[in-house]
């Protein structure tokens, strides 16, 4: 960290931030420059709280250096992490979709679904049986019987399954059901959930929240690997800005920042990104295209009468299209070899 | 709810529309003008979800009419909510300010500070016991210690408590000791625990998601109000923009349009919304004089050697200041009269 | 349009609103809902102000349904606008890469990158004469030293070159020699410019403003269009949000929803949209696997030494592999067919 | 400026860093750390630019400490720029208010309002003749026929006047007739009029972008005192965000922190943050409390009927609640000591 001090700071007000940085058990290194004092701010493990310095009397700025996070970063663990379900692998090279409606609504529809794209190719299968609802009165999902549900999908056809969990009290029940267990955009810094995933005998689906910086998601998984969980997915899903053609803005920079800074794999929801289906096929090939390792589709046979998100679920004839162009293009990247990525 | 087809659109895409709409329990009403036709869905109790009908063939946009909330809105209750805690009156030309350091550290720290924020003016205390952070490796609060301190807190001086509250399980402790319980704006949309907080018997402190809209913060409300807890704060504290000289951008105009669209007092956090000293009387005055029903800052008697948030943390001779100056505006505006708000 | 009276809003109002509607000349259509009155304005060739309703007594809300803009739409031209400049062709299937420094610097910098670019496959030349530079102790470009050099370049490659025109005094002048003519972020909504450029006589490259909505940047578009000419090509360039691992970020989702809404090109400018060098190939591919018409990259022999933007410029042999990973990408996708874009 | 290395960065990367920093004619000063080596860039006159270094192999971030803008700073001028037309006196102290409609629409239109504003207490009378407009086909001003036109209110008023200029070739004209030329929010970074503006003779009033930081507005500022105009007068007018509830975001926090580290003065027009009628009193209200130096505020005698932004008018009678109330504040504020601001 670098304390940039005013122009007209007193050696006082200086020699004051020396001794609040060596009483906190760093060391300052004064850096005279041609205009102003700066301070560094050495030995410390890990990131500094700017905010310990930032309201001293003659202080300007405080500069991060180092980031805070640790057992996610590829500095910590150089070699890809990689995660395994059942068929599926994700990471370092690999590539799985998931595929699968908004919400499982009942057991027909969830295994024609399965059906459906476990054809066009999906390795895995979602669907939500405790749905996070912006208003009170709209369809909150199945709840444990469309956990039930998704087992059966999963034995009648092979795919793995990830579905979200909520809260505490029902973590332990879509541990028990699910292959994977996500954690949704609203709840990336429910700390208590982090914690109690962190547990999770189950790799874990880290959605980026809407307004989260890159620094932030990746605290929000050192939360989870912290507690012991190693397995973690993360899922670029668009973020909040003015644009407002689509839903959200997808931040497909998010692919390389995050490859270079973490060994984690990371990969993209173009359907709650865009919240309109003629935009998710281009922003799967994109995604693909940028590195992704995996997308996370919504697909429904009879989007006209889904009970949530009809509107950006895939037909399952969409579906086969966006599963054919994006293998072409990811075969056509590895081909080429994997430095290219 | 509005739905307006493609200039290109078929008679027969319109009727599959008007179909759609029918099937779902609405009225469907075509509105031809010059070049295009649009759809109006009626009969609706409350929102209709746009995207039930924007994935259908031949529709151009859908375009909502009605707002979802219903409990919170002044259409349903045209008189101003009052919360009483204590001796402090929120709502309705009563204004209330709390002040607190943001975590409580010790005993001596959080009695320290309570003396001087009571006899500056404060109408309330804050001081976090279970504090939500985006580091794991950051001081995570006192957890039910805290709580005591607090409650020894209100003890001593007699001014009501305020702390927030992070899950499911510990909230029956913290509705047991605090007056108000806060959530905070990263558990905006956390419907778990906003169902739960439904069924508190204590008023609940709702702090807007940092990327929320109104629109969401107050459907979030309407949860709590769903569940029957009438009493909800709510509490702006600004919101992620790409401007980079404050932590958040405090968005004042929430004030007068919260105040319209709804019932609830509305409160500001100008100390989160700044992230810096030096900016948060400026921002208080501004927040008072645009209507605001209080306001919620962070105040330490040793802000530099606080463990969290020091450097937005006003000294107590700044908090003085503080309630000296948004006093004399507040008795300035209510003696011209309510009208003017 | 349609106009959203308030729940309790008086039938002397709504009667206020008609007349207001029928006084501009437009039809009034009034739609009695469930519970409130909605006003459709019909016969309105384009778009109608908003703001002409939105202050009336009882009007709730005013929801725009047509889009603004007209010669720009495909609802006007259903055929993709192709441009054409020397070998190079942009639009309908066509691809186009544009390369070069981010400032012409001197005559041996400029012909020594246009070298490396064309033997790389780029088919048109950039570089800039006159920069548009946050600080003015910044450097600001050659002027029409810098055009004379391009024009040299021009006759030593074959290539065609683009380059930026900052104002009305030296358009002429960028009008004569170069063979497109770019508007930069900033000037986006400069219109007297881009009046003037409706009357230019090469294609202009408009780059979207970075908080320019698509509706904005194509209304800008119309200037140019309204003006005679219709040689426009538009170019993503990132936005800006509060994302800050990027200097802007890159609205891939900008693709598919211009060729749906447009008949024009849309180019991608992975450079300014990263600001950082290691993000710039992923970028790319992820742009032409969305669909867009070309790229406009920085490329630098000498990037540590360049005069402006040396952070985000290609080396030569980066940019190699950018053109032999973009082609193969944007091969696939139009061998398995246009249909799928 | 601190140049970060990567932890793994070799002896041979520092070095070719070290001797970068020194051919640009800096001096490096390496600052090992516990964990990485960071470099010092020193003797730099003003800011350096970033992406000079931020693409060098080895090195991981770069941060900026110095700040740009010199001729603006307070650093540069610790006393507070003062403004005075006519009778108008802004900053330091001292308020003035500018009111009138968004067009120049006709003589009559503008003698009424300005009669009205006057009278109500405003200081200043404001009006465009040149209209930027997102649409070629609307009302873009009366052009030099308005210009007139405010002479004429001048004339009969006595009110100085202000009004927009949109390019260098009608620069001339509004700098004869205007007592204040206003650059408008799409013309910020317009520099090629940001230096004509630095030739003026009047005092400039400047916009800020609707997506600029604090430190690009004041370069834009620093690009007009470089020409040699001292009387530049800052206006803050919302800045683009997520957020939907009014046209604009206000960021009413850039008033302490212009008013921080800038002696220019600066004030706020609520009009175009807001958008809507309701929202401009509570906004001015809060920018005055705030400390702004001023409002510019639309008022027209018949909104309804308005060529341009009727909806964000204030009817006269509101107008004269907003001086009353907003007086009431300024003096309020100043009388228990300009220290408080």
């Amino acid at each position: 960290m670098l304390i940039v001090m005013d122009k007209t700071a007193t050696q006082e007000q200086i020699d004051r931030v020396i001794g609040s940085i060596e009483k906190k058990g760093y060391t300052a290194r004064p850096i005279p420059g041609g205009d102003r004092m700066a301070i560094g701010v050495l030995r410390n493990k890990g990131a500094v709280d700017a905010s310990l310095f930032l309201g001293l009397e003659g202080v300007k700025d405080v500069v991060p250096v180092t980031r805070a996070y640790k057992l996610v970063s590829r500095e910590f663990q150089p070699e890809d992490t990689v995660i395994k379900v059942r068929d599926a692998v994700i990471g370092n090279g690999h590539m799985a979709i998931i595929a699968g409606p908004c919400a499982v609504e009942s057991e027909i529809q969830a295994l024609t679904i399965a059906e459906h794209v476990k054809k066009a190719g999906a390795d895995l299968f979602r669907g939500g049986a405790f749905k996070p609802r912006t208003s009170p009165y709209s369809f909150q999902g199945l709840g444990e019987q469309g956990l039930k549900i998704l087992a059966k999908v999963r034995e009648e056809t092979g795919l793995g399954i990830i579905t979200e969990v909520m809260d505490y009290e029902t973590f332990d029940m879509v541990e028990e059901y699910s292959d994977i267990i996500q954690i949704g955009t609203r709840n990336m810094q429910n700390f208590s959930l982090l914690k109690r995933a962190g547990h999770a005998k189950k790799p874990v689906c880290l959605k980026r929240g809407m307004a989260a910086t890159i620094d932030e998601w990746l605290m929000a998984a050192e939360y989870i690997m912290e507690g012991g969980n190693t397995q973690v997915i993360l899922c670029e899903r668009g973020v909040r800005t003015f644009v407002n053609h689509s839903r959200n803005t997808l931040d497909v920079s998010a692919v390389p920042v995050v490859r270079k800074e973490s060994h984690l794999p990371i990969i993209i929801d173009p359907s709650h990104a865009a919240g309109r289906r003629d935009q998710v096929i281009p922003l799967s090939r994109a995604s693909v295209a940028a590195g992704a390792h995996g997308l996370m589709v919504e697909v429904h046979h009879d989007p006209d009468n889904a009970m949530s998100d009809g509107a950006q679920s895939l037909y399952p004839s969409q579906f086969e299209s966006l599963c054919r162009q994006v293998d072409s293009i990811y075969k056509l990247l590895n081909n080429t070899g994997q430095d290219n990525l």
